[in-house]
């Protein structure tokens, strides 16, 4: 059962439904959201606190501060110069990971020069084989701050074990949770701690509801600066690396006021595909698109196949832009 | 072994090949695609063959006409007024099913107002239950008949068992074979005998390889006018009714030389998911668009929950133009 | 809506229902299950009807005769001197298709040795490429014939066209109902009024509630022998053929009365694996099993990769009938 | 590449090998398997290392020391007096989470009744909503080491999170990595570096090679007691929970010499259909099988819905023996 406060509700409002709460053997649980408190405790006759004013209304069953029926105004998040989830398109492109210095630096230049507004590129990489490249640690990070500096782009970096997150979030404007580490709940909880805006992309093999229930442990810990990125779910269908789940971009839309972003290069997993569904996801709606763009695909270490060369991202910008302005003028 | 024929080959030519197959014995197997001929036979030595000139490579495995790889210049299906696949868009739109002629009428007149080239309504429905409303059979073709002769459009409608494919050819200008049906086989024969359009739905649990095989079973017996269709898969989410496969789009486009349309409405099953999915499927490239419209969805005996409104069509129409011309200009 | 009526109802009894409805300008539609009939029809004040004491209950939703809700006794089918769904295990073996004269009476015969109460042998074969060996047609049911007046077995056959139904039910002792054919509902209806029982294979992507309606097609019809068959669905894992759904065979079993057989050869597609999944559907209580069984697998012309040899389906039968012993004394 | 060294190799002659190796210029790594080591390392020209006898063989490609094509002797694991993985059946049974010590010492007692040999009771529970209950944490570490103590059974426990991995090794007999972890990497090594047994559930969307993947990361740490266990795919259909992948357990020990375990429990969902999946299992083969008990399972916090009753337990027992006897003597 969930007691969600009025959004004007104080902290003593909060207060005296816990200490109501405690009174009768309940033991509620705070959960603060950005305009709302919302509590939740088992309890027998809810109508017991009916005296309460500050309470605006009393769920029987699992509610989420990040879905709309809690708070509906879109969340807004802002990343240096950039506003995300305002009705633009966010542009983040770059590497899949960091390489070297200059890999890293040709690829900044690239998608800054195209107009892509945040860089991308890892330090840490989750890899299904032991014995593959797992990525620079640290000295990727500085690799990043320093493109950082020379060309004023904050950046994205994916963090993998709990115990890393305060080191990513210490260099990186934006932290984001894998598709493999979606479910790691401790993971979460530690991200939902820091205050970086938190990249959660989805399980390739999870529902929307549980793709919202992992972001309800981010939110939950206090951080509410949450940006949902799809990026293809397992099917049966192996003509592409994975199916991209274009629907959940609508879908996720109505039911929360988070902003959704599309990665449309890791589920292509191949390179002349990504253009179309990067085209496909802006007419979609998505608030910003996340693309692979290498130097040098054929000798990237990781994910090459799906990376764009810069002047293939630069002609995919021209035509991003044209079908983004289309849609804001119809 | 496939021997592929020269586009200059002659029928003597082709002759000359199948009498030397069959003077060592193979069972050779003619299949007439657009351009060109192939033969299908299992030879031991091919290089025996050598000498006929008209034989421009021996493929040594599978090999499906419908390729890009055996023809690979776009086909071109004419319909009326109306030419698909010529790189511009092709509207169909209407009921799922014709219920009566004042239905079938308030819907043919609100597409065609909205821009729409082809009506859509079908006569024989696949229903998973038998107890569920099964189609009006010959009478609803009579309808669109008359539809069409009211409002100067084409139709597409359903066919389900084969001993209806002579009745349904007779006056649908398309016909279609629907996801339930993608793999029955005397079927596919069937149309593919008669000289008409046919739409090819992507059964729901096909691969796009066992698509074009389905489409091959069409083509191979001579009707070259094959479109095919994606409407979404199924996968493990259920926010909609299917995942629409929005990659298969770019994928099949450039294996096949065979036009692809999306049903966005089928995929969505909800009708406020039909609209983002319909231009996400114009910014992918399809080649057209098929979509539920009917004039009172709530009473709709078929599919209701994913029918748009003719207002929220002809809203839609707009934007889909928008992005059509922007990618055009891009 | 539908009123389902007392077991001892007579015809008289549902015709007065029938009247009734129709006098109040429902358009009832009634269905005959082995031991009931339940008519269906739109009725907005059911309660009208409540003076007709045949009628046991009325259900405001769908129903399927087919489900234990309705018809709780378990359907015995006999064919020849086999009685299947009493619980006993029953075993169908052969050769996927009927290639040649030799070669399904060496399969017959080891098959017979080994333990098999009925024959397998297939003359229509629904073949994913136009170009595969699509079977001998009528040939091949003269063989089967032929191999039931010598080896005293009767035989299964499958049909994928409604047009060859009464072809096959002419010779056939059972028809079957592929997988690719599951929602073909003409093919369900046409063999739904023959009197020949039917095994349904479950459509490799269905759902077993669809599986259940197309029984009902079959079903509803008047024909009440529908032996219903797992054959393994598709899923992401492609290290077998498809995913033997182990759990559909208590699933089904708890839902339906129908008989549940399992053939682990079609969801295997790998000889190594036949026998473990075998065992399998024994332990999970399948009322029979199909297996492909063929005297030189290497040389047949579908699927020999998931034939037995006759040797290993002998030691096979050994190892099944043990378990089957031991679960029966448990 | 990878050099696979002899199973005699001596570390004198690993060294040989990884100083030509960095001779070279390459970046050997070593690792070390039950009874081998392999090198992985990129090099152009293998044939450089010809003159070195302890290498047996030059694999280019990827190599798992999980497989029997590196190692072939079936591991096995000794926990107290159970040996994992010697053809016989190991019994795990318990509550799914520790809820109190009553229900704890009740489970237990129940289970070791009925012939379980080792207790399963989690103290950490990933769970989908940061608002379910998560386990006890170290108190109920503490609870089921009492139990152990009191029944003389030693306890499987999960971890969820690297930095609890060191206490849960400290308390349990073996720890068990769950389904939504198996691709958590960082929490992979963490166990890999205990010398503690690791049951590694696979993952409920992951592939057979993914699942070999994520042991490779345990294994190639150099703890070489894993126990990979099967627990239900995540596909299409929903009468169950998940899809129990009966198939998983000849295909996994076909290619890898780790034991194998099913948890039918958490495939199913559903209490009744645990028993013929069980069943399924061990005639299909498996290592051991994970069964939820409760003594009072409306009252469960955690999966209730698929604990068996303790009288339930004792007769699946009962059956579970009757088969393994069967197929042991056939």
């Amino acid at each position: 059962m969930h007691f969600v406060m009025r959004s004007d509700a104080t902290d003593r409002d909060v207060g005296d439904v816990v200490a109501r709460l405690e009174a009768i053997g309940a033991e509620p649980r705070v959960s603060s959201g950005r305009s709302r408190v919302v509590i939740g405790a088992e309890v027998l006759s809810p109508s017991d606190l009916a005296d309460l004013a500050a309470i605006e209304k009393v769920v029987d069953g699992p509610v989420r501060l990040v879905e709309r029926q809690i708070e509906d105004e879109p969340t807004l998040i802002r990343v240096g110069s950039v506003t995300i989830g305002d009705g633009s398109l966010t542009m983040v492109a770059g590497p899949c990971a960091v390489e070297s210095r200059d890999q890293l630096f040709a690829s900044a230049e690239a998608v800054q020069a195209a107009g892509a507004q945040i860089l991308r590129g890892d330090a840490f990489k989750p890899r299904t084989s032991p014995y593959s490249f797992q990525g620079l640690g640290e000295a990727g990070l500085e690799l990043l701050a320093e493109a950082r500096e020379t060309f004023g782009m904050p950046f994205v970096a994916e963090v993998i074990d709990p115990r890393d997150v305060a080191l990513v979030a210490e260099y990186a404007d934006i932290i984001r949770i894998g598709s493999r580490n979606m479910s790691n709940f401790p993971l979460l909880r530690e991200v939902g701690r820091t205050r970086r805006p938190v990249q959660l992309k989805r399980g390739f093999t999870a529902t929307v509801d549980e793709w919202l229930d992992a972001a309800e442990y981010i939110y939950a810990e206090g951080n509410h600066e949450v940006i949902l990125v799809e990026r293809g779910i397992r099917t049966f269908e192996n003509a592409a690396r994975n199916t991209l789940d274009i629907t959940a971009v609508p879908v996720v839309q109505r039911r929360s006021h988070l902003p959704v972003f599309v990665d449309p290069s890791h589920a292509a997993g191949k390179r002349e595909l990504v253009a179309p569904l990067a085209l496909a996801a802006v007419a979609a709606g998505a608030d910003g698109l996340m693309i692979d763009v290498h130097p040098a695909p054929d000798e990237a270490l990781v994910d090459g196949a799906q990376a764009l060369l810069p002047e293939e991202f630069a002609d995919l910008m021209h035509r991003i832009r044209a079908v983004a302005a289309a849609l804001a003028e119809a």
